[in-house]
């Protein structure tokens, strides 16, 4: 840890305060550097955009990949104000960067009322212990799908 | 299952398919549904527009919760071509729909390049164990802001 990590960790942090002041959404927030320079930003904007999926690190992948023109965080270190819950987790796999730094845990989340473990939780468990129903339909058709884009020459991998 | 059922899904499965065909992104399509009608619909558009969160399920979510002008899906049903990756299926637990009906499987995702086992696997272990390095870094300064929050009196919880 240098002090150039405390640096980008606390303008994540002070991105998750103002994300609580000015009622943007929950107090989250997240940078992303590559080589030195912070190229994507994020705070929560859930309530305040209607989006479920407004996580600081949703916002903040998505503001660096347009940046870069890129899908993937090559050589990206993520700083994020709170343990990212499992869904800013599996983006950040997606997105394949080299690190990631994070200042509160899932149970500080959970003290203030996140319930990321919840979530942890259930999607471990097989699909039909699951709380959520969910159920499969129609699997022949997409198996079909599937087959064109194994067959498609010209396609880009992610 | 209902015919209307099979009706959404195969809606579900024929973006999926023209989201390989005008190489959008991954043969994956998605639709919402409220009382019988599609609020929302996604497919794949990863690599046409440089962002790994842009899979069928997060862009129908947000596309259905901008429509609703809510944060929740209460008694939306998701149609999805195929199982949904972690970070879809965690988003999907955040807009707290009623149920979720899927075509294809994750073996059938894995068969043609999708490795969403990888992360599954990994977001089960405990941080210190997986494969991408994570770190905490100024934990108490970020409890310093979920205090804030905790105290807010006007927020909004999600």
């Amino acid at each position: 840890m240098t002090h150039q990590d405390s640096q980008f960790m606390m303008r994540a942090i002070e991105l998750a305060r103002t994300s609580v002041e000015t009622s943007s959404g929950g107090p989250f927030g997240c940078v992303i550097v590559k080589d030195g320079e912070i190229i994507g930003e994020g705070n929560n904007r859930v309530t305040s955009t209607s989006d479920p999926t407004a996580h600081a690190e949703i916002i903040a992948i998505r503001d660096a990949c347009a940046r870069l023109g890129s899908f993937q965080l090559d050589g990206c270190i993520i700083y994020t104000s709170c343990e990212p819950c499992p869904m800013c987790l599996s983006a950040i796999y997606w997105a394949r960067p080299e690190a990631v730094f994070y200042a509160g845990t899932r149970e500080d989340a959970a003290a203030a009322g996140f319930d990321d473990q919840y979530i942890y939780d259930e999607i471990a468990l097989e699909n039909e212990l699951r709380r959520m129903r969910m159920q499969t339909l129609l699997r022949g058709e997409a198996r079909n799908v599937f087959k064109l884009w194994v067959d498609k020459e010209d396609k880009t991998r992610y």
